[in-house]
């Protein structure tokens, strides 16, 4: 029995917040040996005052030794097992870009490619056009018709979109047309088991008919597709927690994995600041907030250090607004590092603090990667967060007699 | 392969002694933000003294987050999976009289009741009438005859008793006869599968005479049952880990928990002293000794945070005396939190102590929750402490070659 299904079993309900503020990326690594990390070097003054009255701990996402992608990486603090839930490629565009998955769905990534006279590919990005030029392109797509079967086309970015097929016995086990090479056609779609044969027969006739509509087209007349996916079957935190469940985010990625867990995305902030005013009107209507912060990872991505530093303190600085909130619980993470010296996701352990009036104080007094090493919380898997903010908003019933 | 599992293979037999002294809801809270727990407010010079040579840990019975009850917590702590064994309802109020279940018993939780004259149920708890009143009906129920099956009914307080039915093909899964309500009449016992159905049926031949037995009471004259449930079918401490093992306890329930697990319930100790003059007169004759200590719990269940201090005080006391026999291992640690401040159980972890001269110390210099954060064992599920023990007690062998 898992611990998810533990919490669902004992789940109560109260009048009790939980908070989860995300500072997407969040761990970090020192520049030179012995410095300090990004959020070491941050001016802090609100976190470590929650420092001094919370609980810290050291927390992985999946596994020690495991970077997550930003699906698994939710997932986990979402208290989903991320290894079992997975969210596949096409599933993950598709809720990037704000989609909401029916369990008749199945999704796929496609690029825009560039086809030579035979058929061969010339270009597998179609010279990677801009947004602006392939938008419409994906718009146009919109016309195949395959009977019995609904499809959405969505625009992603540049050469990139999403298709789904919408329809019964849709299964999500098709291999990748994309030859990952230049100079030999497009692969077709193969179903890798029975019950993905229609998925793979629908997928053919959508390329057929989409490489018409594109056949005039000098770069994007051709498209390769990749990670079919069904979408992930999934309990939502009304099932799983009780609790009515609100999401504030400003990119659509994040949006959407809180949706696929049941989340109510709230709001159409733009900065930071603006998701906290959405948080304080919405206060009244959830039990539980997930606010999400992009720019930490976008910074440490970028490999800018104290770009990275800036944004921690400009989290920082919307910490009091939260708590004049009064939560019950908040939990402070990321959904995992991305130090700026790798300039990329990394396995680290991120920090995590925990504040709530039962915290077992931990004499900690600054939020850190080097105290929560040290903290109260120990090493945990993500998996737990949820599990302990329900504890600490009472809302879990005592386990046996 | 679990980790107990593990244990049963490899485990090996020598001299060796192991006590494990067990405060019941030892771990604490601060009453004041950033103060100290009952533990550490404590003056414990013995356990301190063990702290320096030993190592110290913080101890989740279960998981992260879920608050155990006594039966959960103590299978943790005697190494068994307690999600995986879970005691029923009725078989732990069996357990807790004193009943040794076998494995052809259903226990069953029964309340007298108060019924009307159309027999619907009046009174849920028959007025809650004292136990000097209820106890010889209990006993008046032995005469209930039914062919094939062994009828045991034991007293337990006010209201409520326990019916154990012994016999061939009696299967747990029957639904509860209480219907929660009054002003209507006891549910019928309904067997959920196909197995409990001659269980259903024997306890609605028992009801029946129950009930001739019971007309003439002004109160009492009526019953319900609940939770009924098989005996938990669990590997002895012999089997498990090849040692003769013995408990010592005031508290019926403690004594019931340990004889699930094959330990041999010794002495009738009425004080913690006594318990340990228990402990020293039969120190020859096993090689385990689990320890019960209660009234650390039950303070803390009060809310009385000092006098919770006290029975700590109490209880570092008697560690000389322990110490005296010379046990090669001893690890002292609680089943749970009782935070004074919650004045109930919590999922907080326990701090552990355990002492052995192959432990690797870790500079920690008293007992308790802030140190064994920091301590050598980490933070660790309860279930590993039994094979910690083994190990410090060289009774297991190396894990392949």
């Amino acid at each position: 029995m898992s611990i998810q299904s533990l919490v669902r079993d004992l789940k109560t309900r109260n009048n009790s917040k939980i908070v989860m503020l995300v500072a997407d990326g969040l761990g970090g690594l020192p520049v030179e040996p012995g410095g300090p990390t990004e959020l070491e070097a941050a001016r802090t003054p609100n976190l470590d005052a929650l420092a001094k009255r919370g609980t810290q701990g050291s927390m992985y996402p999946i596994a020690p030794g495991i970077t997550p992608g930003s699906g698994p990486g939710h997932l986990s603090l979402f208290g989903y097992d991320p290894v079992k839930h997975l969210i596949g490629r096409g599933a993950l565009e598709a809720t990037g870009v704000g989609f909401k998955l029916t369990s008749k769905d199945v999704a796929v990534r496609c690029n825009f490619c560039t086809l030579d006279a035979a058929g061969n590919i010339a270009d597998r990005r179609a010279g990677r056009i801009p947004t602006e030029e392939s938008a419409p392109l994906a718009v146009r797509l919109r016309q195949v018709v395959i009977p019995d079967v609904k499809i959405f086309v969505e625009p992603v970015k540049e050469h990139r979109f999403v298709v789904i097929f919408r329809g019964e016995g849709l299964g999500g086990n098709v291999a990748d047309t994309d030859p990952q090479q230049t100079g030999v056609p497009p692969l077709d779609p193969i179903a890798n088991d029975d019950a993905s044969k229609r998925t793979a027969e629908t997928a053919k006739r959508f390329i057929y008919q989409a490489r018409k509509l594109l056949a005039a087209e000098p770069k994007a007349n051709g498209l390769t597709m990749r990670g079919f996916s069904a979408a992930p079957s999934i309990g939502s935190y009304e099932d799983v927690y009780g609790l009515r469940a609100a999401a504030i985010a400003v990119y659509p990625m994040y949006k959407g994995l809180a949706q696929l867990v049941g989340m109510k995305v709230i709001g159409r902030p733009g900065t930071l600041e603006e998701e906290i005013d959405v948080l304080e009107r919405a206060w009244a209507d959830y039990d539980f907030f997930f606010v999400h912060f992009k720019y930490t990872d976008s910074r440490g991505e970028d490999g800018n250090f104290n770009a990275k530093v800036a944004m921690i303190e400009q989290f920082d600085a919307i910490v009091p607004r939260v708590m004049a909130l009064k939560p019950t619980v908040l939990i402070v993470t990321g959904d995992h590092s991305t130090p700026a010296r790798l300039a990329s996701h990394s396995w680290h352990p991120v920090p995590v603090l925990l504040v709530a009036d039962t915290c077992r104080p931990d004499g900690l007094t600054a939020f850190g990667e080097r105290e929560a090493m040290r903290g109260g919380l120990g090493h945990i898997p993500g998996v737990y967060l949820m599990p302990l903010a329900m504890a600490h908003a009472e809302r879990l019933a005592k386990f046996g007699a």
